[in-house]
């Protein structure tokens, strides 16, 4: 009952070993398992290369109860880890009519012909189940072995999602019963790693010795992790609740939520809550913004809408700012975001108005005004501010970053309980 | 000389292996070491654990001849790296001065005091040489015993980037001879995997045997990947372009770039060479389509901004959509596409005028319009253009598959050598 399942994630092609593309799965797959009280002990990558998968294979076996692996099943010619599961399991490949029938009602539901590059796709070990896919024409296959557990994926995102979600966690915990893990994470905003870390040294130091802590820095935040250990999770989750209670006097303001909330999220409630609108004037995040705002399912209740003025004479057009000011200031001063905040709050009828106005690079820079200054504003229509960002030389990170900091300056504003007139 | 040098990636931290944050890093590596001519042979993610990250070591130390190491290196109490990799090399730990020098180079830099946990962070194994890290305060180290290398870097992924552009691919250079391999990514959008591996089948079948190719699909692009291998990288690069040229008449119109080519950076530069400037008016992408075209430094050459109409009341008064329109049609209809397409070119001066207007989801959607109905709309003032798209049940995929399918759409559009009005 209390040994923990160990669960490795093998990830099969060259695409990610040459950093072609991204591996967003295995991080996705690591998120369910831990929630499923699975822990991930090792995540390897492979290329398409038969002696490496099958040395793969073998070591996460020796390692691990639980191997998920994905990638290398599409219909074409650079796909292996098929035949070398046949091989590893020492069975022999033949058409599978559930598969078959699997993936004829895939291409019917689409009103498509079946290709006979499909048909091969039907073909598995005999010694494997079929894991159905149900938003592809690759199956998945489940093998079962002396106690640990195989399951083959395709490492197409929203197919290998939708199979875990429906057959893959189930069926692991009907055949593995699962230890306690608890972790819990505390979302802070607006602090560097070494700056929290002194201020929290001493309540970290006196954690209790089945707690651990991970600092999870990204742009803007930091993650603070709790991972606590045991047998009834109950009592870690009171015992890890109690750890919280201590940390908020010391990291309060920071802290804007827990777990999977995102900023964007907790403004979003925040604006509900307050029966508030928004609505952003963006020049240099070009929409990301809005973007991070409308991200969020339900956000056209509080969000309005937005102007992308990337251009002057569209801030003056479209959010009504005067020619004068960005001649007088230019289009990168508080004088002019604090304009495009007011104009947008008024052209859109929102009660609060926010805006972005830099140069993100690499070009634009001047000596006065190098890359990375950004100013950004917030109006409401009785209280406006505005603050000046020096960020860095990369594009990518200050539109991020930029980002990030209007969503915290809208938190910081609302959860003063702020009043909108109208 | 023509030995095949062979790395490998060890990734470090709870936080990757517990799905709590995406590890961004690797593929940014093996992208750099593969463009360096080193084969990437595995990628390996373990948790902050002793024994684990030892056996990772000497694992990894068996099979390749170079080994990078992320994270693990902050000033914060989980990290292990630094002290197990004393301890695998057998060596003890002292302040070192050359980091000690750099670390308060930058806190001075920053007009920052620096503080004892960052000073600890100098503190190496005495058999590592130093590398500097200009972003941040952990410095890197660089291990080299028996002919192999280990270097150790910082998680964050600024900081490690620039330590391996600075200073480890450089030196990694001056350490080994690398052999010759040579990729070419041919990307496709607007036609699924299965349909284009059935135009190329033949001409696949005929590659010759020192050419691989595999497919990479993503979200309504597939990519080729043409991977060489040889002696001389002039014969490689010459044997791949003549493969390419085959390839173009069977799947021509589909291909738009190659290798790190966007789409987005395709239709700036093509939106740059025909003089013309682009528009955008979102409603269920929220931002993302203009933060995709403005994601390209210099695209305020032709971008010029975009109106998010959220609202309905956005849609008239920013975009001049007819009130009756939205009465008779719906927001979500080709009519109000249309009239969104042409009211922000016409608002914003620009010469071509793009929408979207959908039901991203997860609510909002009707028996007649599900979720995942969407319209797009392309207007130059003299040719006006509306496209349904079905798409699927998550919000996320909707929001981003529309983008693409809108650059795709001014990607054919404008490969017309259109003519624009004014």
């Amino acid at each position: 009952m209390d040994e923990i399942i160990k669960a490795e994630i093998l990830t099969i092609g060259d695409e990610i070993l040459y950093g072609q593309i991204l591996d967003t799965n295995s991080q996705w797959i690591s998120d369910v398992l831990d929630r499923a009280g699975i822990r991930i002990t090792q995540k390897t990558t492979v290329g398409d290369n038969e002696s490496d998968i099958l040395r793969a294979f073998r070591e996460a076996e020796d390692r691990a109860d639980i191997v998920l692996i994905t990638g290398g099943l599409g219909p074409t010619k650079d796909d292996l880890t098929k035949p070398l599961l046949a091989r590893y399991f020492d069975c022999p490949m033949e058409p599978n009519p559930d598969a078959l029938r699997q993936v004829s009602e895939f291409f019917q539901s689409k009103g498509l012909e079946l290709t006979p590059v499909n048909e091969l796709q039907a073909t598995l070990p005999v010694c494997c189940e079929v894991v159905e896919n149900k938003l592809g024409t690759a199956p998945g296959m489940w093998f079962h072995r002396d106690g640990k557990v195989f399951v083959s994926m395709p490492g197409v995102p929203h197919e290998m999602k939708k199979m875990m979600t429906d057959t893959v966690i189930p069926r692991l915990h009907e055949v593995f019963e699962t230890a306690v893990i608890y972790h819990k994470l505390i979302k802070t905003i607006g602090i560097g790693e070494s700056w929290l870390a002194s201020k929290i040294q001493d309540w970290e130091d006196a954690l209790p010795e089945n707690i651990r802590l991970a600092y999870l820095p990204s742009l803007g935040q930091v993650k603070l992790r709790l991972t606590a250990f045991g047998t009834d999770r109950s009592v870690l989750e009171e015992q890890v609740a109690e750890q919280i209670e201590k940390l908020k006097p010391l990291a309060g303001n920071f802290i804007y939520g827990f777990n999977g909330d995102e900023i964007q999220e907790v403004i979003g409630r925040m604006l509900c809550d307050q029966c508030c609108t928004i609505a952003t004037a963006e020049s240099c995040t070009g929409g990301y913004l809005s973007h991070l705002i409308t991200s969020v399912p339900g956000s056209s209740e509080y969000y309005v809408g937005s102007v992308i003025a990337y251009e002057n004479t569209i801030k003056e057009a479209l959010l009504g700012v005067q020619h004068q000011t960005l001649l007088d200031h230019g289009a990168v001063s508080e004088e002019t975001a604090l304009e495009m905040a007011a104009g947008i709050r008024k052209r859109t009828g929102a009660k609060i108005g926010v805006s972005t106005t830099g140069i993100a690079g690499p070009g634009g820079g001047t000596p006065e005004k190098p890359v990375g200054t950004v100013w950004i504003a917030y109006d409401d229509g009785k209280e406006a501010y505005a603050r000046k960002l020096q960020l860095w030389k990369d594009r990518d990170v200050n539109i991020r970053a930029t980002a990030v900091a209007v969503l915290n300056m809208i938190r910081i504003r609302l959860s003063k309980t702020i009043e909108v007139t109208e």
